[in-house]
């Protein structure tokens, strides 16, 4: 087990009902002007926005909005929220929405407290030392941002997406309530599922040694995701599935799933790629095609940590060959993306020209600037076998 | 799933020589002046105590002492501390020691905050409001008091072992050294091993329904110290297993394992009144010898958990009979307790007068003003039937 610190200060209100509270809340955190930050789909058509408008404007605290945040959050509307809170003294910005709304709310609060770029964190060429506080409103289990140190933004000038860690990006509070996921689509439910699962695999096969409990933890988390994923599909308003979904995002991410362990988390940096070149693509979607083309490069380095996923959450019986039962658990992942209507392939995803596979595994290296160290090396040869595989 | 808040501020320092950056920790807490707060064994013995004051002097922050503290920490002690803390103008109290340290310090640190004695916290008369804050070196992975919000203190005149819990009470940093543990008894490290097995057990095996991925990561956590358990009691120096039983120590008991249950904690609540009668009984040798008579009676009404424990913790093999495995299950347990070295029975703890049973079961009553109501209901009589069971 590897040394940690371990700091996870974001108060969670779960449950049914619980962002009906909002005003208390709020006013518990000293927030006194809120910026609500917002996305442009459902958070409005299911009325969620207009109620939570309603609280606010009872506990008498005052309130500016900006909406319009996409999947993959743009820099540009980030710039235009930093420039919002410095001009109207926000001292509070409340998202609504996903991890997108999330990771964009995250940004403007950095954003606002320098002079520069926000964009300027997201390349690691400056650190932020103060924020303006976040809450959150949660309504999409998958990127677990409501309780993760991680802010990803795409610069679509550049198409670049890129990601930096802070504590100071940890939100003061976040209100999850299971019933706000229940218009979540199929397929943005299932991106979450992969995302999810993801947050915690990536850590879990890495190049450290064994960490207990974290590993065993992590096992049961994955069981449990994997369980409630497949019931969620069927029955999209079962509570517990739900709720099993939405607390394992956030637990996923927010650190405890690492504990004693030093993790890179590969796939997530490829796919970082595809989507920040593809805008169509959903992060969730891309990781569900990558993961099983890197696990078949990877499960020779970390037998162990496969043999585990595959015994103790895909249920594969074991036979006496540890390589056949580990590729049959990686085809029980894939087989488990597919059920939930996940793509597969780069194909499905449109992906399909050669160069665009090349000009990926390019953009992998930072212009040659590094190489993945993971459990296995991904350089830009490393990147284009997986891509390829992929195909 | 149940609705719940969770809210684990403390910040974690795990590893080895984490110890040694305790100047720079205090400082970056803002303490100016701490209350060094321990035991009179180990610490003093071992040369952790000497060294952390060299290095708190080396960071140019001075402090008072006060050691002293017992197991079954005492009312008179922390109501020296509080004058202490008064009279010195002490902003920072640093615990360095297991868990009864812990919770003297918790209680010496909303004391001094209010003109009453503390006492009055721990029979809920009155509610903390304010407290100096609480730093910790640990030594110990037992209580789970590191990062819990709670605090268990005994009046020795009235020999009453009483716990309240308060937001308040959770410590702003722990620093968890694994190697600190080692010189730890092998009794002492048994009776922590059933401690944390406890925390989580006895949150898991509730009246709530099933709150995944709670239970799934809580059985995790079970396995994973039921192994290092038996691996540390064979090699105390084994840094793996004793690291696995600290960290165990922390999750356990800081809210995480029992994310949407309510629990109500009955065998720890048997078990005060027989450490606070018995002052010689250590904590993890009471629930040890009182959670396999407790289970013979609760099991027929959570039979479901009971079957999780049994088959994925403690390794039984399923037959067609569910008792059957379930009471396999509750023999393995005592068989552990006894395989580390536990008492089996309330005799070899040198109870043994039936009047004095009647006296505990009186006493769960808190004068006949309560009855605990758990997975099962126990009052008066039921309290006599576990500790005739546990005989």
């Amino acid at each position: 087990m590897e040394n940690f610190i371990y700091h996870t200060p974001t108060k969670v209100f779960f449950g049914k009902k619980e962002e009906q509270r909002i005003g208390s809340i709020l006013a518990s955190f000293k927030a006194s002007k809120v910026l609500l930050h917002y996305g442009k789909g459902s958070v409005i058509r299911s009325g969620l926005l207009d109620q939570i408008k309603a609280l606010i404007k009872e506990a008498k605290i005052s309130f500016v909005e900006l909406g319009g945040v996409e999947a993959n959050p743009k820099l540009s509307l980030v710039e235009q929220g930093v420039q919002l809170v410095q001009t109207e003294g926000i001292d509070f910005i409340l998202a609504i929405g996903g991890g997108s709304v999330l990771d964009s709310a995250k940004a403007i609060a950095v954003g606002a407290c320098v002079s520069h770029s926000p964009w300027l964190f997201s390349i690691k060429e400056k650190f932020p030392t103060q924020a303006i506080p976040v809450g959150v409103i949660l309504t999409l289990a998958a990127s677990g941002s409501d309780m993760s140190d991680s802010c990803v933004i795409t610069n679509e000038q550049t198409k670049e997406k890129r990601g930096f860690n802070s504590p100071l990006n940890r939100p003061q509070f976040a209100i999850l309530n299971p019933e706000l996921t229940y218009s979540v689509s199929a397929y943005q439910t299932a991106c979450g599922i992969v995302d999810i699962m993801m947050h915690t695999l990536e850590r879990f096969i890495s190049t450290s040694g064994p960490s207990e409990p974290t590993d065993s933890m992590s096992i049961g988390l994955l069981k449990a995701v994997y369980q409630a994923g497949k019931k969620v599909m069927k029955d999209p308003n079962n509570y517990e599935a739900r709720a099993t979904l939405l607390w394992a995002n956030s637990l996923s991410h927010n650190g405890l799933t690492s504990c004693g362990r030093s993790f890179v988390m590969s796939v997530h940096q490829l796919e970082h790629e595809v989507s920040g070149m593809f805008d169509t693509v959903a992060h969730g979607a891309g990781l569900a095609v990558l993961w099983p083309a890197w696990a078949k490069f990877a499960y020779p380095y970390a037998k162990n940590q496969f043999a585990r996923l595959s015994y103790e959450v895909l249920e594969i019986q074991p036979t006496n060959s540890l390589d056949h039962d580990i590729l049959k658990g990686i085809e029980a992942m894939k087989n488990f993306f597919k059920e939930i209507g996940m793509p597969t392939s780069l194909k499905e995803l449109n992906i399909t020209q050669e160069e665009d596979l090349k000009k990926l595994a390019f953009n992998v290296t930072f212009n040659h600037t590094r190489v993945i160290q993971d459990v296995i090396q991904i350089d830009e040869e490393m990147a284009l076998k997986i891509f390829t595989e992929a195909q």
